[in-house]
């Protein structure tokens, strides 16, 4: 299972996430408040994509992780009950899967 | 909160959701049996968008719930451990949020 | 992959469920309104436990998101933007996993 | 919003997470490989709890990602494709949540 690596990326673990940060208890619109968030990771420097319901990024683990901590930060330092939702996919060896996922799945449906 | 409905679509509740569906038990490459749950909601004429790590649907509250569950059993009723993420953002009186939720963080951030 | 059913039970779908149900756009304290979608469960005869982030519910896989839809309609058909994160676990020829899965885990690490 | 702070805590940010770690592509029976993730939560020191679905964890925010990346590592680092769902629930000033929470829609529905 465990894939060869060659030794300066030994650590690197190839991280795909999907992530969304929102404040509870400032109304229903909350676009100003999601925007601040997404500011942080889009000032990253890892890929990243924006969706209708979360924001995608890859890049390290270690990277992914504590982008998602700072964009929360972003929120929950101002005193907001911030709700956070995370999910990874984590490939060791693996690279750009932010985009090779969906074209994959998109040539076996055509 | 209540927002004014006109009778005929009063009990329309506005969607978008953002759904995951992966057998378990199949090895690594998961890509062709994600397809056919995928295919089953891009057949469903609701629209939709995937990304890296899930698909994202819009549509009526039940409409949504019942495309879903079609497309979970396309791999659970073959006979695999079938994992299933599901977010709902539910909203009444709402339409074509799928992509205004995007293009309303994008003019905040430009 | 296909565990043997007997005839009777070859379309029950034994389904593990977490769900978390809440408005957006009420103030930072919704326990009262939480209350409301988590009674739908357990007045739904469905084996359930509530935990500090989510309600577990074990069922058939219909039955499951039958509940979750009327639970989730409890605050949304009030006209609350009402926020769902579901995750299934389904897996054919299971039963009683709401306990068994913990117990094992603890049997594993004593 | 922001609560007031002794300056000895400000930066705590209390956090009641729940998460489910676990491998892809060993086959159906994961227990043994999510017990390694929980047996590293259960060794932090942190307040935990673990439910058919994931692990309830209550701690500063900082102590909570570090905890869930270790954890996640405890898997991934092996060379498996490693899946992580988390959810965060952010309250600063807020303390002992993970036994609260539940207590208070218990007392709301007797």
């Amino acid at each position: 299972m465990v894939q060869a690596q060659n030794s300066q990326d030994s650590a690197y673990l190839n991280t795909v996430a999907s992530v969304t940060i929102a404040p509870i208890g400032l109304g229903e619109e909350l676009s100003t408040y999601v925007a601040q968030a997404i500011k942080v990771i889009r000032d990253s420097g890892l890929s990243n994509e924006t969706n209708a319901m979360s924001t995608v990024i890859e890049g390290d683990l270690s990277e992914v992780m504590q982008i998602v901590e700072k964009a929360t930060r972003a929120l929950a330092e101002q005193g907001y009950r911030t709700e956070v939702s995370l999910k990874l996919d984590i490939r060791q060896g693996k690279r750009s899967q932010i985009h090779q996922k969906v074209e994959l799945i998109d040539k076996i449906l055509q």
